[in-house]
């Protein structure tokens, strides 16, 4: 358990630091160019860049709204972005199995939940606008055979349990369906297929996108570009940048390429880098969120994130130094991620804190065997042992046990405000399960700027660009600071369905 | 003095809220063209946009590297953009009146101080190279004729004194005689011509830019645009956007255009903008910076804003419900203007914080007369005359001053660890000063991405764009989250002259 390559907070880049992680070959000048005079390769009625939720439920709203021809592209060999390896977290309020468990929520509470994690500058007509409609996204899920589990959860941030999770604990359970139904509807899917730049009418409309063809990610000998038109429109959905360490490390030089990301390799920006060419308008880029239920034990999401997810409610995270709790295990994110990277030696070096949960209730969760199997968690019979392993402070360590307990009991957490809803009666016991703690690069806030009808604003101009539309992790400012767990999906799915619905009626 | 209009924080945008503030003429698609058969109206060897700091370092260095030919455009009718109204000061280490002072400073500490109010993000790089030329840039400023007061200010966030000012209190101290500077100079200064958009040659590289002639800002009738050829390069000097609401409240939704704002009315944006469509890098444009030195009783920086920097260092600012203080009096700009904007009554509406100093201190700066004049700051001869005016209960009031009184004679705040250097011997006695504070939007500390020549990066090649070079507020992360009081100056003319020196050497 060496504590290597977990982060050197503020490795200051010199001029323009590092490259970028994976090396973009295109041009210095504008890639986009006019349309006038461009030979058509091909012709499409709507044209959908990016195959993750949001790719995805464009593709099936459109043909819902009567589209015929609709062409779904993904750069990757494979379907499903960054998407299909997510979290499968899904927030709505209002729904059914929040009935039957007897959880009161409304949209303004969701939203509300959504506006205080965002530091008060995330944009509440985007927040409502998809808390309104996340019922009808779950449901387009449903139809096409997604499955979740059971229960609800009460996620970091949230002011009630509204959130399912797929059986698979992954965002695959939801992206493998919506193919299908893409598939069965009719939707021609390309992989390998690199969108270069858009083509532009006279009145900055836009015509169609320059696509290359047989594209194989990383390599040097890409493929022919064809000049396609869309006759409807161009919806957007390709999706963040956290892969893209260049320009992370832009916004923050200290998410330099020794920092973990949770993320798809093909998260890099582009698509959203060539809108701001355009004239798209770039909001909160700046806002970069860490995941704190990562572990730096493991790459990317890997087994233990959903762990974690699962079990914070329910467990104790404690300062190996110290022993003690140093947070409210069910903080937003950015609050956890921070408190976290806080947990540092008297020379700074990084100490990842650990989450302790009894046995019993963290073997609930399907994921638990894996994360023992795979030695990125552990099991304890005692405390003594625990602390032995981890060379933790016995003594401190066994009173905040007691406390913590105590606070399961009273149902007040006197420590951190913790909402104890979800701890009741879960006191934790031995045997224990552990699993160490370090934020991981997640998800960019940030991207272009867009309005409730998923249209792209000018920055200019103030008005939108004709015949372009954006959903998903490619815009920014929904979430303001920090976007709450299990809202990037009904965001994603929403603004997808949203987008297809205004270039059906363009 | 009616508490109306201050601010409706979380003033929610519905779809894409108001429309600028500034209505901005210009196209749908990208501004900027292909060189390619451009027929030129004019040649020139350095072109400028703008005349700020920035832009008026860059001019005069560019001369002193031996340009024959250099060209200064600006869009308003006056020059000297909105460093002409700014504060004046100007922060750097190791200076003459430093040594005479006795104070002990370094670049190290200077950039140290920065990287603390950045908030970690900061580009240390790009600090570490203006602290080092801060000396040289104060130089510059005094070879062309700018006269400083003869004693330094400890500013909010530095650690120590190191911040000039003007004798004018204003920064038409330091950009009049630079403007006079650049005419004796030979440097071509052109007004009402406004930059349309860059002209690309075949590798991306900067040819010239469309400029309009006899342009009259806000007024619809511009004259005539030339396509102007520039033979070594383009510098961009063209600011910030704090002006421009649409743009600012796409990135912070309650900054409204209720939100005061200090900026001249010039600071719109659209340089940065037009970077943006050649694929510069959008930086940190989310983090607008509100100065906590303002008073909502009168329009943009005022008389109070240089009354209170000189003041807060021996002033005690209060809660006027409570009548106890609430912030460390110089502590880092952001850490304040969050402060202030918590003081609320109990149904949120704004109750801006008093400032109380000493009579007989506050006279000491020359702005405490017009202050008073203009009835946007009152003497009081008792405390119970000051607490009767306000509205403010007097025995808590009386009591504060009591404790502060205690930390001026002990050296140590207790209550916000406030550094008491610059108190010493400077007790809160009647007769008393007294300004209302309430932060205006300020700076923007974002733009686009330089590296420590000044040049700007493509966000696909991640190479430098040939020949365009970009200086001052229309940069971004040099400061990271928030940037310290007095260090705009020296970074715009580090950095203009930093760019001439790019620019011929290129």
């Amino acid at each position: 358990m060496s504590e290597k390559n977990l982060l050197g907070r503020r490795n200051f880049i010199k001029g323009f630091g590092a490259a970028a992680g994976v090396a973009l070959a295109a041009p210095a000048m504008a890639v986009s160019e006019k349309a006038d005079g461009v030979k058509w390769d091909k012709e499409v009625e709507v044209m959908i860049i990016g195959s993750g939720f949001a790719g995805l439920a464009a593709a099936i709203e459109s043909v819902r709204q009567g589209a015929k021809d609709v062409h779904m592209f993904e750069k990757m060999s494979y379907f499903g972005g960054n998407s299909a390896i997510n979290g499968g977290l899904y927030a709505a309020p209002g729904t059914p199995m929040q009935k039957t468990e007897g959880v009161k929520d409304s949209v303004d509470r969701m939203v509300a939940d959504q506006v205080k994690a965002g530091r008060g500058v995330a944009d509440e007509a985007l927040l409502r606008h998809v808390a309104e409609h996340a019922v009808e996204g779950l449901q387009l899920t449903l139809d096409a055979g997604s499955e979740y589990h059971p229960y609800l959860q009460q996620l970091g941030g949230h002011s009630v349990a509204r959130t399912y999770q797929t059986t698979v604990s992954c965002g695959a359970g939801i992206t493998q369906p919506l193919y299908k139904e893409c598939k069965r509807l009719g939707v021609k899917a390309h992989n390998r297929s690199k969108f270069e730049g858009f083509l532009v009418g006279k009145n900055g409309e836009i015509e169609g996108v320059k696509m290359r063809q047989n594209y194989h990610f990383g390599e040097d000998q890409p493929g022919e570009v064809l000049n396609i038109r869309a006759k409807r429109g161009v919806i957007m959905a390709t999706g963040g940048f956290g892969q893209n360490v260049d320009l992370r490390m832009a916004q923050d030089p200290t998410l330099t390429a020794e920092v973990g990301c949770t993320n798809a390799p093909g998260a890099t920006g582009e698509g959203m880098y060539e809108m701001f060419r355009l004239g798209a308008i770039p909001v909160h880029l700046a806002h970069i969120q860490s995941g704190p239920w990562a572990s730096p034990d493991e790459g990317g999401f890997g087994y233990v994130s959903n762990y974690t997810i699962f079990n914070f409610p329910h467990s104790m995270a404690v300062h190996r130094l110290t022993g003690k709790r140093f947070m409210n295990e069910i903080a937003d994110r950015k609050t956890r991620a921070d408190a976290e990277l806080s947990c540092r030696d008297e020379k700074g070096e990084a100490m990842p804190p650990l989450l302790i949960t009894s046995y019993k209730h963290s073997k609930k969760h399907p994921n638990t065997k894996k994360v023992l199997k795979y030695d990125v968690g552990w099991k304890f019979d005692s405390v003594e042992a625990l602390a032995k392993h981890f060379d933790v402070p016995l003594k401190p360590l066994k009173e905040q046990i007691a406390e913590y307990n105590s606070y399961v009991k009273s149902g007040d957490d006197k420590q951190f405000g913790k909402n104890m809803t979800k701890a009741k009666g879960k006191y934790i016991e031995a045997p224990f399960t552990v699993v160490r703690l370090w934020p991981k690069v997640h998800y960019c806030q940030g991207g272009v700027q867009i309005n409730v009808k998923a249209e792209v604003k000018d920055s200019f101009t103030g008005k939108s660009i004709p015949k372009l539309y954006a959903a998903g992790e490619v815009t920014g400012g929904v979430h303001g600071v920090s976007r709450l767990g299990s809202c990037s999906i009904p965001e994603c799915i929403v603004m997808g369905m949203t987008a297809a619905r205004s270039v059906m009626k363009a």
